[in-house]
């Protein structure tokens, strides 16, 4: 195989492979280099660096990624960055989580029914952190949880290695494979990867007495870090930078930009622990930077980070370039990334193979095949999506729970004005819509001063109105003994929601007694109502045609049972007995039962609903001071559809019949009455 | 430099070079070497040929497209695929269209709103190429534009040196420039790049007697291709495949796969023409693919081919993957790919230059802030989004123009039911919605029956809603003499179609006469109505209270001057006076002054219009016949900021001053009257 001939073409041939030798040594070269700002390292040669990548991971290797993750705000910050993460990646990751209980709470429904196929995610408690870090001063915004990512070493599992740790403020425009590989790059003394500083701050001339920690030159950034943790624990880490920290506390009294000064100074102190990272893998828009004399030279850049407290809307002539990176992510459809890897094994997670099976099994052809997907969709609930304080205990409150989509949000400030107590709200909306919800409500003063609304997001896939769900979703997260299950297109009187909890106490329902309470409903059909103050205002508008009783035109079974006559001299609560399509609104202690969610789109959602209540023995005690009223809007999509599709109305009567059919088999007999009471009116309609 | 030392020393050296020399020699073949489906060369070894991507071109070098694309449904579908390509892209493009007179309408339209830096556009006219191929007798569905990517070398200009042709099918996950570099793979004799056919097809074993064209063993598919064109053109590539063609027609009659068939019969002649390239550059999902092999072992896909008639909805068990990739670029916000190239010169489209100035002298401080920036979007416009038919030419003929957005949508039914002539209707949508929105037309007997319906989708961006900007874009769209200028949510009684037509007749308006004929309006608070049949039927309900004259209760003033009164009793058109805030909807000739963009969100934006028309010194003519009723609805989310924003009204007021300021400019003293009538207006109010 050895080349033979004359000792002149030996020489050629050596000539040629020292050539050779040359230039893998020039290009490898270049890829070990530092990174600096100065230099000229990922100007011009970037395109032919990207181009000598060091081999990826294997395609079915898993990646590790922790984050720090605390509160409504950062809970929604990391969906965007999860979600540019899962866009590029073609590696099974998991993720190692430290939250805070609200983080927890949120992202554990999040991630439970997004079902990504080959993402492993596992929680650390943040609280069981804070002892760890509790005792350094820090000045940043960021706060205790800013430290955390120094203890990792220590909480994440003995048997990981290395780990990307990421801030949540960053988002992936590429492959995070890519960033991985960089541990081949690590000498074997390097245990900690970093891309430099992009602002003078550690240089400390940005003013006068301006006296940040030590650091090397600009020092380095620790938005992505690249952790090879079984070296940290072999060097001591943890003792070391404590010992350092509390060197540098005794001057400097505080840390400024949390745990960075301290990763910075045992830098300082062990240069040869540091393998500087190409200045794209973290491309910081901070308001003074110089990433620019990274990425103008850069075709592809790798990581942004939105690293000022301004987040996206930092002044920087590119920033429009930027933020339309991260809008792609922040409105991206999440489901679509429920992607497999192909040939990768046991990727699918919990639930998501027999899920697949059901759909397998539906046939298309079958005509209410669009309700059966719609009923086995798992649509994606991100709870508590925005800031919220939970209601203080007190035994006789009620929340009010009702869901929505986009062409109803107009409601929210009226209805925020008629109810001053807590609210569970399910939105159904697309992730983009629900980024329009954000500024909606952000921009609103009467929205934005009320944190007793919880808003639920349940996002969007396929084609009917998942009601049921929607209402089951803002039901359990109630947190209230009592909840007033109502429609967003109703505003309850002023006085209702005092009234209620009243009534809870005098009718001593705290006892364990079943009630349903009934707060009688009306309607408007004009576009500008006077809303009444009293009963007797309501009797006036009533009288005078202004106002109805609820659907009286077109579906007075619905109501009739409240017994309207009655309740207008009402003076005490009074029981009222179940009739078949009864669907009054109803106040019930929060551990009702739910609603059959085989129910979509529109149609015998809340008749069934009632049934139930019924069928478990709830009395049925009507308000007589309570009302709502119902205010005029355009018939929704699927009431239209309902009207005008057989085929609609014929698959509504099939869900009734197989309710009927469950509801036989849960309470027998009992049960037989509202199968009489369905074919009794069907007989008449 | 060079090392010195023993002669065992030279020898290791020597060795060592051997063996980097080997492995270099290994991996370039590998890159070289055709991609087959049998083999096992884009499978296991995969991520290691990734990673020795060649050389990709200087970040500013200018990658050429072309794109044959013809009809409604293909300008779509272009769409979607320039999409995908801008995302990944990071250098500029200059695309070569290839249309028919529909698609060069849609696309011009389209690209100048769409204002993509570093995006070059150029159209050639289909029309002018059919002679070149229109002999060829072709089977497949593509039809005669299936053909044309044959003569792109002779059209496509003499200094184009390389060209990439693609389908409009195609949808791309990576970087165009990967693709781009492969033309440094080609040798000196290749002149076309191709991925291997992922089907049987060409090994003719289909079916009893499936006769294919001849191929070089399964083929090549032609939904990719690297086309060399200068060195076709020297190799006389014109005469080549004409000659072939004809051979080949002589037995076979006719193209079953359009272009497709002549370039494998060439390449069967002349196998030396192709380079085969790495499959996951065509993945091609037709219904008996065979792609599975190619992407099962590629972690990286690079461009999906949805070469099946059936596109999405094709049957594929990973279809599901795919799909998800595609509706990504489908309901991508394609104003987010606004994004420059950094370090690249000259890249902005005509116009965005002076527009980024006017953006920038915007005082984001200023109260009306909002208002100024939402002037100044230039919203992207995709004219005629669905197939559509143009009514035959006839002298009176009246379109209905409006416009609407999501929320909307269930007013088209009955819409369609009202008014049998020709629409033309601005639809306010996200891209996603967009998608929606086709879906709902597709599904709805009503509306995919009525091809005489032009939809105009202008894509949002902002917070306000920009009405007369929608409102310009769909009168501009109409293509009759005249135009019923209305609002989406008011029907039009069953005969105005006819009554207009034969109004306009009788009053003789194609003699230049400028008149706007004012069709009265009325409104219903109730949710269901019976629609009125005739004048008689709705002057009963208006005596009945059922309904009213158009915003009877809170904007009197609208109307007033249509003289209700007079029009009980009227049997003749009868001529009325302009007076202030009179917004009447009229019957006008299509050249009627445009409505003024600098009215968005709610307010005024009619008004100025009719101010508009008089000052024109148009005629307001009543038609004793005409009606058209308005249908209850929730208030929008503008007119509800309207009401509960002082800012919202100040803006508006002084929109209302600037438009004044500049009809004075426009029409001398003759603009007085309208101030004054404002001024009075304001000072009652």
């Amino acid at each position: 195989m050895l080349p033979r001939g004359r000792p002149r073409a030996l020489g050629a041939v050596t000539l040629l492979l020292l050539l050779l030798l040359l230039v893998g040594f020039f290009l490898f070269d270049g890829l070990r280099a530092a990174a600096t700002l100065d230099g000229d390292l990922y100007g011009s040669r970037n395109r032919s660096a990207a181009s000598l990548q060091p081999l990826l991971p294997p395609k079915c290797e898993l990646l590790h990624v922790a984050i720090v993750c605390a509160g409504y705000n950062s809970s929604r910050e990391v969906i965007t960055l999860v979600k540019s993460l899962l866009f590029y990646r073609k590696n099974p990751l998991h993720l190692h989580l430290v939250t805070d209980a609200i983080a927890r709470n949120i992202l554990e429904t999040l991630f439970r029914t997004w079902m990504v196929p080959a993402v492993v995610i596992r929680f650390y408690d943040a609280e069981e952190l804070k002892p760890l870090i509790s005792w350094i001063p820090n000045k940043h915004y960021s706060g205790l949880y800013g430290l955390m990512k120094l203890v990792l070493p220590s909480i994440l599992p003995l048997s990981l290695a290395r780990v990307i740790v990421l801030d949540t403020d960053v988002t992936f425009s590429s492959d995070i494979a890519e960033l991985w590989a960089l541990f081949a790059h690590f000498s074997d003394k390097q245990v900690v990867g970093l891309v430099e500083n992009q602002s003078d701050w550690y240089l400390g001339n940005l003013w006068k007495n301006h006296r940040p920690w030590p650091a090397l030159g600009r020092g380095f950034n620790t938005g992505v870090i690249l952790l090879w943790l079984d070296r940290l624990r072999q060097t001591g880490w943890e003792q070391m930078w404590k010992l350092i920290a509390k060197q540098e506390l005794l001057t400097l009294m505080a840390t400024s930009l949390a745990d960075q000064d301290v990763f910075n100074a045992v830098i300082k102190e062990h240069p040869e622990l540091v393998h500087p990272l190409p200045c794209v893998w973290n491309v910081q828009l901070s308001d003074h930077t110089l990433a620019e004399r990274c990425y103008l030279e850069a075709a592809d850049l790798k990581v942004i980070h939105w690293n000022s407290p301004k987040k996206l809307r930092v002044k920087n002539k590119h920033a429009e370039f930027f933020r339309n990176l991260h809008l792609t992510f922040l409105g991206y459809d999440g489901k679509l990334l429920r992607r497999e890897l192909f040939g990768c094994p046991n990727q699918l997670p919990p639930g998501a193979e027999q899920l697949q099976q059901a759909l397998a099994q539906l046939d298309e052809e079958e005509p209410c095949f669009e309700f059966r997907q719609q009923q086995l969709s798992v649509h994606r609930v991100h709870i508590t999506f925005l800031p919220h304080q939970p209601p203080p205990p007190r035994p006789h409150d009620v929340t009010l729970v009702a869901q929505l989509s986009m062409d109803r949000l107009q409601m929210l400030e009226a209805l925020c004005r008629h109810w001053p107590g807590p609210m569970s709200l399910a939105l159904y909306l697309t992730d983009a819509e629900a980024q329009q919800f954000l500024h909606f409500v952000e921009t609103s003063p009467v929205l934005s001063a009320r944190k007793d609304v919880a808003y639920h997001i349940v996002y969007r896939e396929g084609p009917l109105y998942p009601v049921n769900q929607l209402r089951n979703v803002a039901l359990a997260q109630a947190l209230t003994p009592y909840v007033f299950l109502s429609d967003i297109d109703f505003l309850p009187a002023y006085s209702l929601y005092d009234y209620l909890r009243a009534s809870i106490e005098q009718l001593e329902l705290g006892s364990q007694r079943k009630a349903a309470l009934v707060v009688p409903a009306f309607e408007t059909l004009h576009y500008r109502l006077s809303f009444p103050n009293s009963k007797a205002e309501l009797l006036t508008l009533l009288d005078a045609g202004s106002l109805y009783t609820f659907r009286y035109h077109e579906w007075p079974q619905g109501h009739a049972p409240t017994d309207y006559a009655r309740w207008r001299e009402a003076k005490a609560p009074y029981h009222v007995q179940w009739a078949a399509d009864y669907e009054p609104y109803v106040v019930v202690p929060r551990d009702c039962p739910r609603y059959d969610p085989r129910f979509v789109g529109f149609g015998w959602n809340k008749v069934a609903h009632i049934i139930e209540l019924d069928a478990q023995e709830y009395e049925l005690l009507v308000l007589p001071e309570a009302f709502s009223i119902h205010l005029p809007h355009a018939p929704s999509l699927d009431i239209s559809r309902f009207r005008s599709s057989p085929t609609y109305r014929h698959c509504l009567q099939t869900l009734k019949e197989e309710f009927h059919q469950d509801l036989s088999r849960r309470y027998g007999a009992a049960a037989l009455k509202y199968l009489t009471a369905l074919q009794q009116s069907q007989s008449r309609a």
